[in-house]
């Protein structure tokens, strides 16, 4: 389980991911004009699954967002300011958009630092990254009872596994942990940004089967 | 993991909150017109869905309700009830409201405490105990494509969180954990029956925001 | 945990119901036109949720589906196929249902043949088979903002258990385990399989609160 600096490393990371997945857990819910509580429930929730999840599937027990108090309070902390502030944080052009992509960043490049020092082959590594990115966001909007952002948005669980692949890569090549985590998160986060500004897609399935899945579609009446 | 007394009471107060929580979701079930074994994997999976949680977050494998037989005859034993005696349980206000605010109380404070007989600090154990508590209710939510009630319900979350920290605080002052658990569930059921007959509420965020942020949604088509 | 061949059957029992679950996934995700990686995503959730929930249980850690990466690699096979030949797919009638009938029975002897190999009590093991399973397919419909086909459809979760209890009552009576894994696999494919065809129902709560149920469902504006 290594170094010391990188087990800090480790914890500054998932903390400002924390934060921020909460925030945007929080903007979810001050728009769907949830109550205090409610608000602070989805902050937790979403800034916090893809690292517990992680952590259980690794068998880090107890997960470090049950253990330690800090995840706690900056969830809190998230959720508050944005129910304070909230006119200050909806001046932001998608908010909920822009800290989402960060915690994307932050939380595949921890996932797959966490998941090496657990001993997870590369690949692996990479792909637990990448969960561990989407899975606060994934669950977010399951309680909102909406199908998750990874599902239809564009270059999302791909942004997520480029920017754990860079930590796993960097890893192999002894390249220093510190610059690999920062390169990656930022290759995630731009990719992200990126896409939702200039519309990258990727492709879908070809339009004969895709008309007559819209068609069947229509048929089901959803 | 403490005197054998603890364990039992832990046991029981369980074993009665999967009760609770598997009429709540049989009941919700059956509203849908769920078939027999549909309206069991409801009650099942709201009976025990807490507990499975809170057992894989502290440690605890297998969870009871996969090791030990009693949680699945209880929750069978719910479902079967409700399925067959649909219209007594539909004479009830409201059922799944109310049994519902039985299970988290029985689930927030057993929760709580066996955080505590785990070694977790008291903070985190009050808040292991909420998540106990409202973890059942989401997921039967969230199977129906619902919205859960803890985001949207009146003092919820915040009911929950009430119960586990009076068992929390119970221990440090060395209240015997009989009466704090006792005190810390009707607590919590109280407030939450309060909540729901007098409509009380928790805030939501600034009028102004809050305006804005429906315009947006309308805007949004939902 | 038991002879080489033991395991050896399950990897590959676990690997094939991963593929057929990952086809049901990519299917779905193809008729939701999600991008590429949205299918990826999907398939392994769907292919991949069940096992993984099981070994959680069982405390298998880390899951086969995060340390081996055949699981992925059939995951992303099956994605793949789906969406590049989305047409051929799209032929078969009820593509979904089919290779979900698949799973489900694979899974549930697989989940219930590991869970006896990790010592879990027969009535138990056979649950967690069942719940195996249900697991990958009730994702997948929530993730797509669904209510789970588990809970709605003919003769599910009955076929599961009934498959897992082949395999657990063919252990008590030393049956050898390709004999009964193999049995409890056709019992709950063709189960289900008729189900669909036949329409065969299991029943739902009496006509009267049925009625009642339904009057109140409307005036919830659902």
């Amino acid at each position: 389980m290594g170094e010391p600096r990188l087990e800090t490393l480790l914890l500054v990371l998932d903390l400002i991911g924390t934060f921020v997945f909460a925030l945007s857990g929080a903007a979810a819910g001050v728009k769907r004009r949830l109550d205090l509580f409610g608000v602070f429930v989805l902050s937790f929730v979403a800034g916090n699954f893809g690292g517990i999840t992680r952590d259980v599937l690794i068998g880090s027990i107890p997960p470090g967002a049950i253990s330690d108090w800090r995840y706690l309070a900056v969830s809190l902390l998230a959720g508050a300011i944005t129910f304070y502030r909230a006119s200050a944080i909806d001046k932001l052009s998608s908010p909920v958009l822009v800290f989402d992509a960060a915690g994307l960043g932050l939380f595949a490049v921890s996932g797959a630092q966490k998941a090496l020092a657990f001993g997870l082959d590369p690949v692996m590594a990479a792909l637990l990254g990448m969960l561990t990115g989407i899975g606060g966001g994934m669950v977010r909007d399951i309680l909102l009872s909406e199908i998750p952002a990874v599902l239809r948005a564009d270059i999302y669980a791909l942004a997520a596994l480029s920017g754990a692949a860079v930590v796993v890569v960097g890893q192999l090549l002894g390249v220093p942990a510190t610059a690999a985590t920062a390169a990656g998160a930022l290759l995630c986060f731009g990719l992200r940004l990126m896409a939702i500004r200039r519309g990258w897609r990727l492709p879908v399935a070809g339009r004969q089967a895709q008309r007559k899945a819209s068609a069947k579609d229509q048929g089901d009446g959803r």
